[in-house]
């Protein structure tokens, strides 16, 4: 179980390696913008990935992880940062382009079956063999209470917020900071309807694969919800809203037109629950958004 | 004479009217990224028109600017935002998105002239017919004032700050910020090499005429840098560093490369500074770069 706890060691950590990311207060009162995707590698995964390394030893094989995304591209910064070697494991779909900022950040890539989850199965039987600290996306409880960090950081910056919004994909980034909020705040999670991973293990009762696709695909789209955030969703009340595609789009381009602000579609989503009404604020309730990654191409806006 | 005390009552008027910008800590103990993009119409104008028009009583007739650019967007925003009707001179070479914006804003958009000098005729006239309170773009004190209330804010987010890097075209932000700095920090001016409007004031003892030219032209581009701000260069030691177009447009990309923010070609200026090495900072100086626009076209990084 996760608590408030392990996102304060976290924080201990972390100090020093990641960014304190800044907040704007958007409509006075009413809407703060968290700018996470100032944090080092472009998302808040960096927050989890360092906490992860430096929680333990890690061995002389170095770290390993799955992801072509938000999650690869932050281990391979954290590692490079800590001096330690990271082998990434993508599908061999994945972009060139994604496979040269690994490089960049130092990492070996293996390129390994067609969908994400092979390129998981080779990661864990490579770590399982070589003694390579794994590195997961989002289901370690040292994952998510890195990306604690980024609740209570929220909460100093804006002590009297009550209610946090968080797009939610394997849901690591919400477990941490449902757990550093808790008692304090509430956290509503945001999914695409074409990626409702946390939506339907909360209708079913238990995480289960579902069908992914869709705009935000890319960050949003693990196909089950982990285990971790599954259990601090249901302990702490997070409850999941479903935005459309379309909504998804407009959202980005609402944040650059009013806020000059450029992310990436699973960011956005959950700007989209606000412009949607799917949530609606109660009068006088402070409410922040997680602006949590900006790896998007902005020619494509 | 702009001093301190200028941006000081500045601050109070403008109060609840502007957005205070955050800061993000870009290289720990080193550089500091004030993010004024997120100001209301994407740039810092709107600190200097909303405090223009608050400094005195508004006739009936309301306020006329002339502007294309950044000016016009803030006074527009600024007039719609208190009520009051707008009038925005500029040439007829303007660009038709540039004019839509205008009367989105609820401006009475004037296109007069090909060139911005008879545009501003034409404003000014106008306002002296009419008895409309005319906003320069940068060189009036009250306008200079609220463009000086970013440097108190910063020096509240950063107080040790000990160096701030600022575009300059006609010098109203560089001006408000010196003043407001004065004795605090030091400021030095960036400049387009095809827009040196202070840098060959400076050279030649005065403000006077000069080429302007490049992709910055459109923030930085005008033509003589204002009263104002040479008589506040010269009082502060204000000096101006001259960069390329090149290095604008790869600073620009590189502020997105690194820190996942876009900004327009004449807010990328400063960051060219650093990184052509034009400023080089000393051991443990603190620098702070204005980052104080962003009102461009993504799909064109
Ligand atoms: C930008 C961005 N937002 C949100 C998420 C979702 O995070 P989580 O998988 O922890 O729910 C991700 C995951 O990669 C991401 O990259
Ligand atoms: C984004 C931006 N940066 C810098 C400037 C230069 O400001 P000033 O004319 O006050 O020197 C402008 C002016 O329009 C601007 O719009």
């Amino acid at each position: 179980m996760i608590t408030r706890d392990d996102a304060v060691a976290a924080a201990a950590r972390v100090a020093g390696y990641i960014r304190r990311t800044p907040v704007v207060e958007a409509e006075p009162g009413a809407l703060w913008l968290k700018l996470e995707f100032l944090q080092h590698s472009g998302s808040f995964k960096a927050r989890g990935m360092f906490n992860r390394i430096l929680a333990g030893d890690v061995p002389a094989a170095g770290v390993i992880a799955a992801s072509g995304g938000n999650a690869g591209g932050a281990v391979a910064y954290a590692a490079q940062t800590l001096g330690l070697p990271a082998e990434v494991f993508v599908p061999v779909t994945t972009p060139p382009v994604k496979i040269e900022a690994l490089h960049r950040r130092g990492a070996t890539v293996v390129q390994h079956g067609n969908e994400y989850a092979e390129a998981y199965e080779a990661a864990t039987k490579r770590a399982a063999d070589n003694g390579a600290l794994f590195c997961h996306a989002y289901d370690q409880i040292d994952v998510c209470a890195g990306q604690g960090t980024l609740g209570l950081e929220l909460l100093e910056q804006v002590p009297d917020v009550d209610t946090v919004l968080i797009a939610v994909g394997g849901g690591g980034l919400m477990a941490g900071v449902a757990a550093a909020l808790e008692g304090s705040a509430r956290v509503v999670a945001v999914e695409p309807e074409t990626c409702p991973t946390l939506h339907s293990a909360l209708a079913a009762g238990a995480p289960a694969d579902v069908e992914v696709s869709g705009v935000a695909a890319d960050s949003l789209g693990a196909r089950r919800v982990g285990t971790i955030a599954y259990e601090v969703a249901v302990r702490t009340g997070v409850h999941s809203l479903l935005v459309s595609d379309d909504d998804i789009v407009a959202a980005r381009r609402a944040l650059w037109d009013r806020y000059r602000v450029l992310v990436e579609h699973g960011t956005a989503a959950a700007y989209a629950a606000l412009l949607t009404r799917a949530y609606t604020p109660a009068t006088g309730e402070r409410v922040a958004l997680v602006l949590c990654g900006a790896n998007t191409d902005p020619t494509r806006l």
